[in-house]
């Protein structure tokens, strides 16, 4: 917030910058929606056509990039840009004002770390441990025996069941349910008896939870999300799942019960895996692809059911001419002399 | 709520009604489940049938429907029972008591309208703005400088994050989260760089938001949902994305990033969009639709991936045959002394 | 929680015990990762190798298991784990003390049962009913005239809205959203006109509702939901749809308006269900199906759109050979003298 000389942007992010003069920014926004006063940046090169026309007071840009006006000079435009929009954000003690609202309710036994900042009616259970530094929301439900390490950022109503375990810099957005019980029955007769789900979730060094996420404590054991793996909205983790380091899960994704997926794993949207799956380090699994096998090193996936990106590919573009191929076929067949009868279906 | 004279609902409608009697009616109930006291409907003419087994008090009939019990005549027969529906629904005020609960904790710089519905536990942050006759359930949680137009209706449990826009009549359901930060980083060595996530949301007037829906503000610039769009329970709208007026996008879609849709567009539930795809004015996507391209207007799409409707129903039809197609072409080598070999393989 | 031997054990899940020792047990938990105190167990034969390493204090197994480290022996080892695991649980009054919280909000014509946990900043609307021995969590959010049978589990942030009915031993999970609007929306010119939705949400006994579910009120009557079915997380069921008993809906499962399912139904995660389907008692519907279509007893359904998975699986197959088809059917063509030309295209 506030406003700085381009000089000043270009001092804290270390890079060159050149221009007839030197701006005042006092915001950041995209090439084409920039107005005056914004710094704006271009890192595709196919968007430089829209330069001319920019009513930025500055651009990011690569270094050998002509412009009308002020630039930032750069090999990372975008990486440079979004270092820039940290410094315009609303600051975190705007969101989370510091100290303990007096209507936040903290169990006398729970140990509480320095700097904090705990919003309006924000539970802490017995024994619970909090970090310093950790800012939580309003409505944010600690449950008992939680540990907390410093400086997480739990956004209001967000909650953590009973016992879990959460490293430092994590952050939980609104409406995240970490350590919910596993999905585990046992048909009994004609009923399903509960499998009690007495393991825990434990989230690694800057995990990030997106809104309305769910990660499911483990039956026994723990429920595991390793350092720096961001996880996006409405996902479901299911109990006893292990995800490695630095893996990116995009919204809506479900990872069944005692998957192991690696680090630097990355999944599209809605996608789906089968209990008990292995996903390789670095496998990357395309949007909506539903996968029920275990995915080596390498591997690229797509399509429900999932297979090898280049061979779905192909698959689905051969089954644009299947109508065509059926036709073709018969075709033959009646060149040879053979059947003819044939009636179209409906699809579902 | 209360009970009405049918001819009582007949003028509040604008309809005439007809029958030997003129019946208290206390409730309103589809056709087989109506008991006495209830109106009903027939809308489709197949279920005329059912008619003469009604319970109810009164039905809603096209003009020249025979019936058994009184009737009221109109040639949309639906429309009128969806309006003699909200005469039978919980009023507003009994859900969301007129006033502000003493609980409710709202910021000395807020700006607060007239005629507020306000519950316990609610709260208003620094420099929001709340419009004339809104209504904030238990819980819910307006962060600072969001801005919100009349007559808004936010259940328990919803949440708005700072600086979004909210129009005139907008309802968010419970668990609702807009504004949560949009998923974006960068690749930083072995690691993910978070891109700040600096704009907004801006949902313009009559726009409606499902439970548990989130809707992510913008890295910069807004996330924008025209008006009169409905969008239903645990759907996910991604950062910058737009969306034009009067779309209805169901239950568990996924929208992602920067996508463009146009106004009246449909979407089934579970459709999942790509980042940055263009949907034309009134396209329809069916339900579970997997669309990685832009659509244009008149299609209606079908299947992961999306492929016009017409088309993707061919290929699934001819997909059945694809066992009888192999077999064939088999038998078609055979007699041209081609080769045989074959291993069924298993499908994932 | 506490310690206890595994004689004691025995006597409580009415199993024999043998070894060598009477160890304490103090934990549960899987064969690989059990630790010393912890009883383990081993249901299936393919896993006995991992016994000989166990660091388990004790193990459940089949009654002619040789063990290296004292068991107690069963018919149904996992079943018996499952009633031991309950006895390591955190204890139900841990997470709910019991007693009404100071800071709850009791609507005085509100009736309450007996032996009630009810947490800080809960609410329970006017007119509501709590039967005896129901635990809600903090935040709890419970509608005017919610009426809710004995020993109900509610955990922090659940919400039930206005008139729905909960059986007995109904647990909600955290976020879980019940009786929320049905999608119902009436085109009027070029905007969207909501149906009101003036039914409810009946949940029978022992029904568990997962994490962030949604389950929609009924446009009239009622959504029903039967004895002891089990949703998870993430779960959408919409308006008018009923279940029946025993059924297991797993994560981000679609339930579309109106659907009717039977007893004993299995959804795997991630299954859609179109409006208006009714699937027959004991279905089966694996990860990610989308059905269109009426399902009969005995059926078990996979792929999108669903086919008897049977079906599916032989179609999948030969889907991985169609490039090689069509390249074999073009070798045809060529031996008969026939067409040639052929473009590849892009999938999607």
């Amino acid at each position: 917030m506030g406003q700085l000389r381009l000089s000043e942007i270009a001092a804290e992010v270390g890079c060159e910058w050149d221009g007839d003069e030197d701006p005042l920014i006092s915001g950041a926004a995209g090439l084409t929606e920039a107005g005056s006063g914004d710094i704006t940046f271009v890192a595709d090169k196919k968007l430089l056509c829209h330069l001319s026309r920019t009513r930025a007071a500055a651009v990011v840009v690569h270094p050998d990039v002509d412009s009308p006006v002020p630039v930032l000079r750069t090999e990372d435009p975008y990486g440079v840009f979004a270092r820039i929009l940290a410094r315009f954000a609303v600051p975190r003690e705007h969101i989370f004002p510091p100290g303990i609202h007096p209507t936040a309710l903290i169990d006398s036994s729970a140990i509480l770390g320095r700097d904090l900042a705990v919003g309006p009616y924000a539970i802490i259970g017995p024994g619970a441990r909090i970090g310093d530094g950790c800012a939580l929301g309003a409505h944010v439900v600690v449950g008992p025996d939680v540990v907390m390490g410093q400086r997480c950022t739990l956004y209001p109503l967000a909650m953590v069941r009973e016992r879990c375990i959460l490293g430092n810099s994590v952050v939980l957005h609104s409406g995240a349910i970490i350590g919910t019980d596993g999905f585990g029955y046992l048909p009994a007769g004609d009923h399903l008896t509960k499998i009690p789900q007495i393991g825990i979730v434990e989230l690694a060094d800057q995990v990030e939870v997106g809104a309305n996420s769910c990660i499911d404590r483990a039956t026994t054991g723990k429920t595991y999300i390793g350092e720096g793996t961001k996880i996006d909205n409405l996902v479901q983790v299911g109990h006893n799942v292990t995800i490695g380091r630095n893996s990116a899960i995009s919204a809506q994704t479900g990872i069944s019960g005692s998957c192991r997926l690696g680090d630097e794993v990355t999944c599209g949207g809605q996608v789906g895996i089968a209990d008990h799956v292995k996903i390789a380090d670095g496998v990357k699994i395309a949007a909506k692809t539903g996968v029920f096998k275990d995915a080596q090193a390498g591997q690229t996936l797509f399509w429900y059911p999932a297979f090898e990106m280049r061979e779905s590919f192909k698959m689905v573009a051969t089954l644009r001419r299947l109508p065509e191929m059926m036709e073709r076929l018969r075709k033959i067949e009646k060149q040879l002399g053979d059947r003819a009868e044939d009636d179209e279906e409906s699809p579902c």
